[in-house]
Formats: C-alpha cells, structure tokens, sequence
C-alpha cells in the first residue's frame, strides 16, 4: 500500500487490532475519521485519553471505576449482604443490563484454571474473603460460566467459605423463547433433571 | 448505563458514531482498549493525532497526503498524460490495488447532482481542466459510477474538454467469475449489447 500516506496507514494499522476490524473495515474506518476530522477525530482522541488517565478499577468490587468506588459500591440504594460474583466486568454490565439484581458484585478477575497456570491466587479470591467478613454478607450469587474453570472456581469457594455464606448459582435451562430442538443435549438434559413444579415456574422466585 | 463509570460510556459513545459500529460492537471495542490500555490506547491516540496534524490533501490530484504532493504524483516511475478520474479516495485505493494502472489520479470530490445541489463548480473540474494544459494529458480515463450522478459527470467534461483529450471510461459488463443470473438485468442487457469479438477476449486489450 505504498500509495497511502504514513500516517493514514499507520490509524489502519492501530484500527485494525481491535477486535473484530479487519484491514478492509479499518480502511473504511480510518477514511470516515478523515472526512469527520474536525468533529470527530479531537472527540475521540479525548475520550481515549480520559479513559487511559481517568479509568481505573473501583477498590472494593473490581468494577470500571473513575472514582475509588464505583457507581454501584456506592450507591445507597443497594442491598448491602448479597453479593453477585461474576468473572468479569463484561458480565457485571450483562447482569445490570437485566435489571434483575439489585445487590454488590465481586468480579474475579478470572476463573481457576490449573492447565492455564492460574490459581486461587491470581484472581480477587482473599479479597472476597475479606468482604465475606466485613460487609456481613448472607448469600454470594455465582454467576460464572458453567465449564472445567467455572465449575473448579464454584467448588473452591464453596469449600473455603464453609458455613460462613449461602452459595447460590444462576439458574440453567433451556433458554426462555428457545425452541427445544436447538437446546444442546447436556443443557436439555440437566434441564429435565432439574425440572421445577409448575406453580413455581408460574409463581416466579421459588 | 448509570453503572458505567463517565469516561467509559463517553468512549463507548464515540465508537458507537463510526460506521457499522453499533451500541453492543462499540463497548466490547472500549472494553478491549480498556484491557489493553498500556500497549493500545497510547498508540491509537498518536496516530489519530498524527493523522490530525500531518494528512492533507495533495495539491495536484486531491489524494490523501503527508507532505504537498502525494506519493503518486511524486512518483517519477508513473506515467504523465493518462489521468484516471475518480469520485473519492476510496475509489484510488480500489483501483491503485488492482495493479492494472500506472498513471495518474485526478479526485473529483464528488459528482454533478443538481438534485442535490451540486455543480461542476463544487468538484475540482477547473482544476481538472487546468491539469489537462499543463501536464499534456492525452487520456482521460473516467472510473466513475455509472449513475445518473456519473453519466451527467461524464457528459459534462466530455463538453468541455471537446477535443482536447481522449475520454474512455472503464469497462462495466457482468462481473469476472459472476454467474448470469445473478447479474442485473440491465448489467446483462447492457453487456449483451456491448459484447465483443472472441480474440480481443482472450488477446486482454483491445
């Protein structure tokens, strides 16, 4: 492409190693910023540069913070003693998104995985102890990918937690609006094993 | 999104303005910066600066430039005299990789509309016009939509260079490796009436 200028091949180059932007849509990226420069190229230089100076991750939760608590550890309205523990940020924004929870969260930082090399150790795992104790929690919500790590996450908390905290999981099933045809044979199956009585599907919490 | 910390939802916001770039695409887009805040962020905002401060356009052909001229125009190994003509950048790029012309590019800006209100005087025709004298261009090669945007265009230069310079456009037909029925009807009428005698198929220029 020796056609193009430097400094534009080098926004395709920057462009292109984001996640799901190949060469050809950084291209087409790179072309808009320039036609947009004057109203878009300072607005989003800036909004770059407020997240590298201004975001980090809130003190307690683990959550995208500006401040040192973020906007739900701080937030008074919350229910303080139940906590949703979710591998990442990405799953906190999924769970709000549902509007369904009104607790604190905990994100891990990951999940156990001995093949990967990363233990109990490397995630936020003593800082959820700590909580465990000071915050007087009841209930810890594992909202965690049901695979090998997730499963291994879930057993080592509920060993070191002992009868300090109710562990719950989110539900598993056949999606809500999914045709049963679709459902892959494991979930179908654990989802007949673990039917519910019809008045509480109806009923809702059980 | 009152969970989101300000400076990340003002990210997600400007990459949600880029094209093709959706609500749900733009925040795994800032989650990932955000992830890769050290080795990404920095290198994305300087070379969105250095696109700020050092492209321009090329004084002669319009093209997307660091310096006056643009990496064509000053390239002696190209040919003089044989323009070929586009609408927008994103039409030279496409052409320059083909690797099928050595010559060089004049960009138009645009094309006559008058329903939109744009004139020749909009477009850099004069400019054009002025290239046509003082480079001895001999050929025009007109790589434009065929709209009715392109054929006013093309109408429109073909007055008024009269017969100063040899005009030619690209070829249009139905496309290398396209099946028939999937053409057009038009494309397909259209090649039909155009079509050509078998040896200046196989014998490439005719």
């Amino acid at each position: 492409m020796n056609h193009l200028p430097k400094s534009f091949e080098a926004l395709i180059d920057q462009l292109s190693q984001l996640p799901g932007i190949g060469k050809k849509s950084a291209m087409r990226l790179a072309m808009h910023l320039v036609e947009h420069k004057e109203e878009q190229i300072g607005a989003l230089t800036e909004s770059l540069q407020r997240v590298q100076t201004d975001l980090k991750f809130c003190r307690v939760c683990g959550n995208y913070s500006d401040l040192e608590l973020c906007n739900i550890c701080s937030n008074q309205a919350r229910k303080n003693g139940i906590i949703c523990v979710v591998e990442s940020v990405k799953d906190l924004i999924a769970i709000e998104e549902t509007g369904q929870f009104n607790g604190r969260y905990h994100i891990l930082g990951g999940l156990i995985s001995p093949i990967d090399g990363i233990g109990p150790e490397d995630l936020t795992i003593e800082e959820l102890m700590n909580r465990i104790e000071q915050e007087e929690v009841s209930e810890l919500i594992m909202a965690i990918s049901s695979t090998i790590e997730g499963d291994t996450t879930l057993y080592y908390l509920s060993r070191h937690t002992e009868d300090k905290v109710k562990i719950s999981s989110i539900a598993r099933g056949v999606s809500f609006g999914g045709e049963l045809e679709y459902a892959d044979e494991f979930t179908l199956g654990r989802a007949i094993l673990r039917r519910l009585p019809i008045d509480q599907i109806f009923n809702g919490e059980s």
